[in-house]
């Protein structure tokens, strides 16, 4: 096996030319076969192996930075940098992460996680490396997908300026993690498909050359010439924005990238490589399905198929039927996603309603603002975006949505721990930065009725409000309790005296076992279903203080600003006795890894729970 | 006088257009008188009177919908939809807002403030219309320099797809509120310097069809004329993206823009109309300073200078100070704005240390990032950008610099209210915001000294960290307290018993008048400056709590997450028995006005906190 000669950074060098396409080979069958049982990225990371083996041929690392944009495409760089064991705990507690991490290697250079965010990091690296008096390379690899996000453009715009080496790779397979969309998508595919351009390019010169002029002509074609020159090279926004571009180049010839690199790296100042790669390469489920395949769970290398098929439903199925039903009841009901009909769920609504129907690419804040338009001109949109995702809109939920108003329904998924894509990824920040914004009313469902009434309430409702719901299984217990669900009300599940709990959404399922426990040990315990983060229900918060010793609340998300803390307020502030245990997750970022260790690990499953709430009492 | 006869939406149709020069001079002549008195946005606006007119001229309000980006150039809008009488209380409590304003006039589609959200609402209301089958006109005016901003680029790369009319008009004075930067700047401005084009456009098509050619050559110079076409059409890249481009045109032409309004109602699908003004025309002080005269206080007319020359310090001149001090002390201090080098006060650092000064143009996101590259290529780079602003970049600070725990410097000048600008610009939610990130340590200094100081801990400090200041003169009272700056301890100013204010930043000011009027009272009361948000000195709290009947929380932020809530939780967690009492601003959006009238509406001025303590004592 050539790919065990690999044993730490740099070592690709010894490999002969003739032999690289075996090697890509063997990285492939590598990748295949750890994640088939592992799960993890595997249709960007097959996209990416001959451009990830040809900078490495091109650079020195760890002195060269190499910026993977989202980072979800780094196995192969992971491979090549001395980490072929840790493939055997690739996203698993305390294991090797999938994406990239200064901490876990020293040829990681910036770590990344959300969209858009590397050459703005790249750009950083390389006006240190200049102001320093350095003069290693940098390059930031970005996807055409991640190139829809403004951030990136925002970089590109002060790339420009830079006088010193700067290498962007696009690495373009036509998708982001469903099939790119918008201007710049057909601003690219219209480079890609310009082989003419090339053929021409020679016959257009010697055209010009050799137009018979007069001296009054002569001014006028030199104006068309030089123009002419920029024409028949693709890439000419980015040229007019002072970005040299070379390209477009074929991402699965090792050689021919090498060569590239080493012009790349000769040019003064940014300058961006255009690689046409294909997604899920060599795997043909995952050319076929690059959107199954983009995060997958362990499968069946022959079929695809994943090895132990689903057979219960996710929040996010219960998420996209209420979808399709609630378009068909209400046609002012539209839906937009950030590049994520499939994670999200709203393929069927999307099938269902085209024309209601808007997946404006990875642009998290241009999507919410351009619901907020939506609601202003009278319709109920309903956005959906991924926890941590939204993070990214902020400020349009707060200044574009929230002053006016305006009724958008944010539908949250993958709130709370989300388990092995780790630290960027987890949703436990959203209770905090949504409910400190005004007028915005924020919910979490106990399980999967839940979840469909509150998104029919949320469409009823005339104002911004949200919905956060976790990942994974959606819980279906509890079923009898469906009461109405009513503005700022709390649900009583059991109504005891001693302890209450009161639990946020996906702890509710916690709480009852954590009850359980309790009930077994001779303690009365009652359970509220808290149903509204913001407002908070102050009657039924008032309503426990006065029969019971302690209130503990439940929620997945940091202490700060969460519902606990919420809850804490309302007790100092009406001076109710009653003490108040918050359980809530750490204030700090956490690590990937099985949720279920994760909980433990934080102290947020029902038996650290319940050792807590015995120790005070 | 013409502009009398306007008294409402489409009253301009009836001036004649020989009248058109007329009225535009009457415009600018009011807008200056009335701005001279209220202070207020003057440049911007003198910049899109005729733009303005045209729209109007060619607009169907309110059933057409114009959106104005920032909407700080709307004054000559608000003037022809008759609200000429709401210029007396421009930016006054209760009076007209500096923006637009939905609650305020039908006529205002969409409310704006922050950069760059208007493609992105316009994009929604158009939307809207066509799924309702109206069939109104809808546009957005953006200027050059929020086109810097990354979401504007996110609502272009869709705004390709729409099927029907949505006109975008690109303001283009080559300005953001300081001068337009990087490679977007560049490439506008070839189109703008590019009228040489224009005048070949001719002579080019002559030459080609003149081109003798044989058989062999038809298909090259098919292409090179399908080529050339788009060619000597700027706005090339706008075209490729599916956007029709038309310009540029004379921007102070009230009748050539009334026709390529026309023309671009008539084009299917999205069109951009590039339109060049001069920022501040008509006043010459304004269009030699416009980037004083973006936003002024009163001024004298005859000279442009300011009314009440300024003889205190603000803030925003402590910070400059010290950013020239501190870049002369340490050379891996670099300094970041967004272009804002006037108003953040890092203009001096630029002219002292050109090579570590980036201005990025309007790109919080980016400019956020690109700290995290430059802190992890080694550097200490501090990023200067106004709270409200700093909003936009939230995902930034968390998932790029704190998650990697980088050393990177916040100054948040405008922390608080701010006055005139109102709800969009309220510095209110930075201290809920940031200090549920992990790792960010925040801080408040109480008086100018203490911004200086913290500015070095700063810098000395080996992790994120974010000093927040307000608005306005900085306060020199306290000079005596400058005890050490250390990580989480706060400052004690009075020790006594009773009650123990403690007070974050601006508030400490207050709390001393509150402190004198309650020593007046008879009542004995401490005084603790908070210095740190994040993380609370717990230690301090603890003291107070032990001699202490009342803790009084003193801050300038929403109640949900901030430094009282902080605070109440610690004291929740500990079980001490004292009471504590947080003063905050309501979780609430706050209007324009005068700040001291604002605290007091709002009852955080000492007069109303004297009372709510009394009242618990």
């Amino acid at each position: 096996m050539l790919l065990e000669q690999i044993e730490q950074a740099n070592d690709i060098k010894k490999i002969e030319a003739k032999d690289y396409d075996l090697l890509a080979e063997e990285i492939r069958q590598f990748l295949i076969q750890k994640i088939s049982v592992t799960g993890g990225h595997l249709a960007s990371n097959l996209g990416a192996v001959e451009l990830t083996m040809a900078l490495h041929l091109s650079l020195d690392l760890p002195t060269d930075k190499i910026i993977w944009d989202v980072g979800h495409q780094s196995y192969t760089h992971k491979l090549l940098t001395g980490r072929r064991d840790g493939f055997e705990s690739l996203r698993k507690f305390h294991g090797m992460s999938g994406f990239p991490k200064r901490k876990e290697s020293d040829c990681d250079a910036f770590d990344t996680g959300h969209s858009s965010t590397s050459v703005s990091a790249g750009l950083g690296l390389a006006k240190a490396r200049d102001i320093q008096g350095q003069d290693h390379t940098i390059v930031s690899v970005i996807g055409d997908g991640s190139l829809t996000g403004g951030m990136a453009y925002e970089a590109l715009n002060n790339a420009s300026r830079l006088t010193t080496n700067f290498i962007i790779v696009l690495n373009d397979n036509n998708m982001s993690i469903s099939e790119n969309v918008g201007g710049v998508s057909k601003y690219l595919n219209n480079i890609r498909t310009a082989e003419s351009y090339q053929g021409t390019k020679k016959g257009v010169y010697d055209t010009l050359l050799n137009i018979p002029m007069g001296n009054a002509m002569v001014n006028t074609i030199r104006k068309v010439k030089n123009s002419v020159k920029q024409l028949v090279i693709p890439g000419m926004f980015f040229e007019d924005m002072g970005i040299t571009y070379l390209g477009p180049v074929d991402g699965h010839d090792v050689k021919g990238l090498v060569k590239v690199f080493k012009e790349a790296k000769r040019v003064k100042g940014a300058v961006m490589v255009h690689v046409i790669t294909e997604k899920g390469k060599g795997y043909e489920p995952a050319v076929r399905h690059p959107s199954r395949f983009h995060g997958t769970d362990p499968f069946e290398i022959e079929t695809g198929l994943p090895a132990k098929p689903r057979n219960v439903a996710n929040y996010t199925d219960i998420f996209s039927t209420v979808m399709c039903k609630l378009g068909n009841r209400n046609e002012k009901v539209v839906a937009i996603t950030a590049a994520m009909p499939d994670g999200t769920g709203l393929k069927r609504f999307r099938n269902m309603y085209p024309d209601r129907f808007f997946d404006v690419g990875i642009a998290e804040e241009h999507a919410v603002t351009f619901a907020a338009g939506l609601a202003a001109g009278g319709l109920k949109p309903v956005v959906a975006i991924y926890s941590s995702f939204l993070q990214r809109a902020y400020d349009q939920i707060l200044h574009d949505v929230c002053i006016q108003n305006l009724p958008v329904v944010f539908a949250i998924d993958r709130a709370g721990l989300v388990g092995s894509d780790g630290e960027t990824h987890q949703g436990i920040f959203d209770l905090s930065y949504l409910s400190s914004i005004p007028n915005l009313v924020v919910m979490a469902p106990k399980n999967k009725y839940e979840l469909s009434d509150m998104m029919k309430f949320a469409v009823a409702y005339d104002g911004p409000i949200a919905v956060r719901y976790p990942r994974g299984v959606a819980y279906s217990g509890l079923e009898e309790f469906r009461a109405l669900v009513e503005l700022g009300k709390s649900e009583w599940i059991y109504k005891e005296s001693g302890v209450a709990l009161f639990a946020v959404g996906g702890m509710v399922k916690v709480a009852e076992e954590v009850r359980e426990a309790l009930k077994a040990a001779g303690v009365s315990c009652s359970l509220v279903n808290a149903r509204f983060v913001e407002p908070i229900d102050q009657e039924a918060v008032s309503e426990a203080a006065k029969s019971h010793d302690l209130i503990v609340t439940l929620e997945e998300n940091v202490a700060s600003g969460g519902y606990g803390a919420k809850v804490v307020e309302y007790v100092n502030k009406e001076r109710l006795s009653t003490r108040v245990l918050p359980i809530t997750l750490p204030d700090a970022y956490i690590e990937h890894g099985n949720v279920d260790l994760l909980r433990k690990e934080v102290g947020t499953d029902a038996e650290s729970i319940v050792a807590k709430i015995k120790e005070i009492l």
